[in-house]
């Protein structure tokens, strides 16, 4: 799984109904010192993550790993919230 | 999932059967400043998309998610038209 | 599915069983000012590829979508000759 | 599957309940000389794995691979502890 | 499929008891000039492949296509010994 921040959302209204009511946001990679990668996806959000919050990122099959999210055409799911990382003894500023 | 803008067409009469009847579209990948990355695919779309659109892309097992794109032997699909997307408090202009 | 070309083959005579009867192609990804990526992969040909020829590529477990080609150990897949690449108003030299 | 070692953990309350029980651990990507890529990932735990030790991590649809994990929402998975790198007859300090 | 070299091997004590009775290998990914790529991964080798061999490695999913490999948390899986490759007219030099 990586470590992303919620930087924004999508908005879509003519878009493949299993996608109706998730909310699709955009979500920038981030790296182990805090700083961000180029990368961003849209992800499904599974458990109510907001604007600016570290997040942990699912991607590909696993993301079918409910009834919830199974058969619904999603690569990319929202599954935690993250308080803090350590690394080594310190902790990174989030 | 991605966020890519439809650039162009394939044109094949030589394949696989069962990509009869789908659209080939190319698409390029986005990054959220409205700029574009190297990486282009080519999609199936499921959606009606047309060219120069923005869309969302979703890639790999999830693409089997359907009856429809089950086993067709696709690993990218156009499954969202995106009007906005927003980073923070702005709307990039796509 | 991204877009190659046929450059050359493999030979290999102590392999899986399951490949006998396939051609296994060497495949260099090409993107769409018809130049080449530095990638190139081995893939099957589900349709009688020749070299030289431009053809879209399947990657990961859609190619899993046939009964012939099921479990047959492949991660890599030529599923269409591509004819002709148009990008806007464009055409490809292929 | 790749070479890393546990740098970190991740600390989490919110997040999908599938999870209980597993530690996330942070795992950097090493290359065969022993010297660290910038990729790191979340990996979940199955083998007892501590802060500094080198582990092989598989990826993908392979985390699924028993009842303990499927349908677990993992895409990344610490399957074994490295003790020894054998690189030709050269052996990697670890 | 991807080519490649076995580079080396892993020792690994403490793991998940599906590995038992299977080599892990060290393999670096080849370029179709002969050259190498910086990316290194552990495979399963099912074929009886050796030091300094060339091989045909296949990712992901695909990696479950047979009784013996279902199942047992493998992501990376040697099928093939390559004895030629053949680019255009040009052999290349193993």
């Amino acid at each position: 799984m990586i470590i992303g921040r919620v930087i924004g959302t999508i908005v879509s209204t003519v878009k493949d109904p299993k996608y109706k009511g998730y909310k699709l946001l955009v979500v920038q990679e981030m790296n182990i010192d805090g700083g961000y990668e180029k990368n961003s996806h849209i992800s499904i959000d599974l458990i109510g993550a907001g604007l600016d919050e570290v997040v942990m990122v699912v991607s590909g099959a696993a993301c079918r790993s409910s009834l919830e999210t199974n058969d619904k055409g999603i690569d990319s799911l929202i599954t935690a919230k993250i308080e803090k990382i350590v690394i080594g003894d310190k902790q990174i500023d989030l």
